[in-house]
């Protein structure tokens, strides 16, 4: 269950807290992420209407984004080439521009988008932008102590460049259930670092990383969720913060999702079921 | 002047470091950002060579970045679609796919970016995803005492929401040249809190923001001084670092970036002139 507040952007949901080799029932609250589909209406006489970009936003100022948006990639020149703009459903925000204004069309193929139908509510939305797993996520494998997922952090540090470790940069790392570090990419961008982590894989033939754990060392967006569920990734933890739709979309695959994952203690967003709070935990009943 | 090594993905710059009221020259290391166009080769008898995205990335593995990236937005269904893929230049990588297989156009179709000649030189590729600006920045104003700039983090947290405080979101703030907060957008994307941000003074009709600071709480990229040129804002801050790409364009556009912006101190990486060192500084010889 998770209740969303579109007013301050901020969702509450049921989580597993583990702290140490101790699980206990909490609750968490997280960013709200959701779609917003930025459109230009149609013009009388003129253009049709056009759908310019999908944007992964926190609901609120909805209005403002979409002007922002519009502005600062170059589609239009300013405040006087939109005649309106108006939020369109939950999802969805459009501009009508001034008769005889021309939207920079090259910024709008730059920004298209697959056609959507979303706007009227989150679930249409994101199926507008998902992409479809051929790795199905197998329930209940790997399954993981606490004290591998406390090493991750560590591990992941130690594998990382000199300046990485400073913070300048996002690394993902993949490790085996035994939490040993297989593979690690960085890179200045979070989704890079995971395509970069996927892609060597891929070319390596290791795809789908059935048995794998991904560790990311900043926080995990949709984005990254569905990255993750392509490559058929079990486990996906980050050291920082999930956002709603991380949460909702890990779910909806049967991803284990952890955040905040450091000193000794992690959240557990989606199927708990692969975590195992005793310290006794053998592999030999649950082979990969 | 910036040395890049590609290889490590790390710039060295050279910066003031401005700690109190103190100024003195120094350098840093930053991340390497530079864009990468990822293209499909030309099908025997069957499709155009097509251009499927710029990403903008830290080179290094810049052959699994495009295999993962192909993958994981849903181009390619896996390893055995891709024939060869290899590196065209300093910043594009090739893919030829298989004989007979059809890459998924609709994926492509929403990546698909103004068509570009880079992969030559990351100066052509700057050019390739610039956004010219109608809004020159004024040289040498506002000018600004360190003081200002080491009440701007302070004032931005007082401004943000509580749950915006814990860290779960991004925030930006635009102050005056006294440091006054002006306005604040939050959300769960950096681009889009500085878009609701810039969104919200294009529809109250006060772009070009001349005279405006804007301080954002996290690192800042090449996306993001790009959106403050063109709103012709002509210092921006940021509490964690910038990447190179982002000093590169601040200085081509006369922007002065600051990083680092917390603790009573900053660095600055571009635009010298507009901060002050010393303790005396008086707005009436700068007026703006």
């Amino acid at each position: 269950m998770m209740k969303i507040c579109h007013r301050t952007g901020v969702a509450s949901v049921e989580v597993g807290r583990v702290t140490g080799s101790l699980c206990a029932a909490s609750s968490d609250e997280l960013s709200v992420e959701e779609p917003l589909e930025i459109s230009l209406a149609a013009q009388p006489g003129g253009s049709a209407p056009t759908s310019v970009a999908v944007t992964m936003r926190t609901p609120g100022d909805d209005v403002d984004l979409a002007a922002g948006f519009l502005f600062t990639e170059g589609i239009i020149a300013g405040a006087g080439d939109i005649e309106c703009i108006r939020r369109a459903g939950l999802n969805a925000a459009e501009a009508r521009l001034r008769p005889g204004v021309a939207p920079d069309t090259a910024r709008l193929e730059r920004h298209s988008f697959v056609s959507s139908s979303c706007g009227a509510c989150g679930k249409r939305s994101i199926a507008a932008v998902r992409v479809a797993s051929r790795h199905p996520i197998i329930p209940g494998v790997p399954r993981l102590s606490p004290e591998v997922i406390h090493g991750l952090p560590r591990a992941l540090r130690a594998g990382q460049s000199a300046f990485a470790r400073t913070g300048g940069i996002h690394a993902s790392g993949l490790f085996d259930r035994d939490g040993r570090l297989l593979a690690l990419r960085e890179d200045v961008g979070r989704h890079n670092a995971l395509d970069k982590l996927i892609g060597s894989e891929l070319l390596a033939g290791r795809i789908p990383l059935s048995c794998g754990i991904v560790l990311v060392s900043g926080r995990v967006s949709f984005e990254l969720v569905q990255k993750a569920a392509i490559a058929g990734v079990p486990v996906l933890g980050a050291v920082g913060a999930p956002s709603s739709l991380a949460v909702d979309l890990a779910r909806e695959c049967g991803i284990t999702l952890l955040g905040f994952v450091r000193d000794a203690r992690f959240n557990v967003y989606s199927d708990f079921g692969r975590i195992d709070p005793a310290d006794t935990l053998t592999h030999s009943a649950q082979e990969c």
